[in-house]
């Protein structure tokens, strides 16, 4: 899916919202730990009460390989569930040198079928280069949203700018807006302003906001362009909004809320009309 | 497995070799392809052939998850063949924030029962903090042996020290020599000597002796410490060495050939009397 595939879907669901399919068995209904794979009769749930009010979904590797082969197999269900329209990413945040980088780029383009992937860049560029492909993205770790992130990704270079910044610049000397995507923390406004300034054109994944304490609107003032340049990742707010066997209205619900508050940033940023 | 356990088998073997299990089906040998399970066969045959002549086995994950489920059973397979005296690391070059870092130590410590794992150290402390257990290995990147590697992890910062080593400064902060380990590339020997400067009592895991250039005696001298300090992976010249009926011996003769190497040195630098 190309960057103007995904800017459409945008403007035509009036939606930046990419829900994360981050199944927990401990916290799904009990109804669904009957059936035969939970896992993707959680996700499927999900998908049923959200597709028309978000342009992605991206589930996070951790949660289906906790659970070993059956995982795998849940998560290819539930790849083969979404629609064309959505923008799958894998969250994978993997990291290799370049032969393995290929099979992990292989793995989640060629075998999973996912249009993105989360990619950690402290290895370089030739860790990052498997995975620049057509209508593909690598969606890179710039400035996350856990607490101990800016530690290590704010250490000042020799001059005297900080590391994610160097690392953005770097980047963007690798290839353009249309095959990266950066990851910045909703909880990272500054970081996020000082990228918007030197990728103007780049679309952010962004985690934070939601259980992690990030708010919407301030993401978007920081963080949005012409073309909205946001995906706004929410996970637990919406997928565990309830969990009784009503959830699938909770679900629904809350991603209505969210999906309304996002038409009217959409609107009073002029990207829609 | 614990600091003491690893320096003992190191003695006793005279060997501070890896292995990787880095299994490719269109590089073993074909009579293998016929079996129910050929990555598993592979991996027993490597095995068998180099036990007693190394302490650690290190399968890469992307080898395993480009086969979907039916490679995490491979690999389920392989882990339980190994035997108890050898050190596992899951080469899986992970990081996620706190609960998703939960899940893949929860994944590679307790379901496949691995010592160690690799770690990408971009998102900071408590992206680690999951892996920080008794008698387990948190093995973090810190300057890889790929060719890119050098341009992101040797920038230098305010105090003009380079990336790599104001990371390990604070790795040193959030823990020990008890639990975390090194990534050092065979390729990067300048790096190796300043981290055993500032963390001497640290093990380093060492890629890249023999496909990438590296060489046996130069980590020896920029990297062991008293306890030797080293673990040395090798896959390609290993698993690969023959591809006939006699692959298993050919695998043999050149692990002996590497543990004898590592004897000569391990006695050169009063480690072994």
């Amino acid at each position: 899916m190309n960057l103007s595939a995904i800017v459409n879907n945008i403007r035509r669901k009036k939606s930046f919202l990419c829900v994360g399919l981050d199944p927990d068995i401990t916290l799904m209904p009990k109804s669904l730990l009957e059936l035969a794979d939970p896992i993707f009769e959680f996700n499927k749930a999900i998908i049923d009460a959200t597709h028309d009010l978000c342009v992605a979904y991206k589930p996070n590797l951790a949660f289906y390989e906790k659970l070993g082969p059956s995982g795998w197999l849940s998560l290819e269900k539930t790849i083969k569930y979404i629609s064309d329209e959505h923008l799958i990413i894998a969250d994978a945040k993997r990291s290799d040198i370049f032969n393995s980088a290929k099979m992990y780029a292989d793995t989640f383009f060629d075998y999973l079928n996912c249009h993105g992937v989360t990619i950690s860049p402290y290895m370089g560029f030739d860790s990052v280069d498997p995975f620049l492909k057509k209508d593909k993205w690598a969606i890179l770790l710039i400035a996350t949203s856990n607490p101990s992130a800016s530690s290590i990704q704010n250490i000042s270079t020799n001059i005297n700018i900080p590391l994610y910044l160097e690392l953005v610049k770097q980047v963007n000397s690798w290839s353009n807006e249309h095959s990266i995507m950066f990851v910045v923390g909703a909880t990272r406004l500054s970081e996020m302003s000082e990228i918007r300034k030197i990728s103007p054109n780049h679309f952010f994944l962004v985690p934070g906001v939601g259980a992690q304490g990030g708010s919407l609107k301030d993401v978007f003032q920081h963080g949005s362009n012409m073309n909205c340049g946001l995906l706004v990742n929410i996970s637990r707010s919406i997928i565990y909004a309830g969990s009784d066997v009503n959830f699938k209205d909770k679900m629904r619900a809350t991603t209505l809320t969210i999906q309304c508050e996002m038409e009217s940033l959409l609107k009073d940023g002029k990207i829609l009309i």
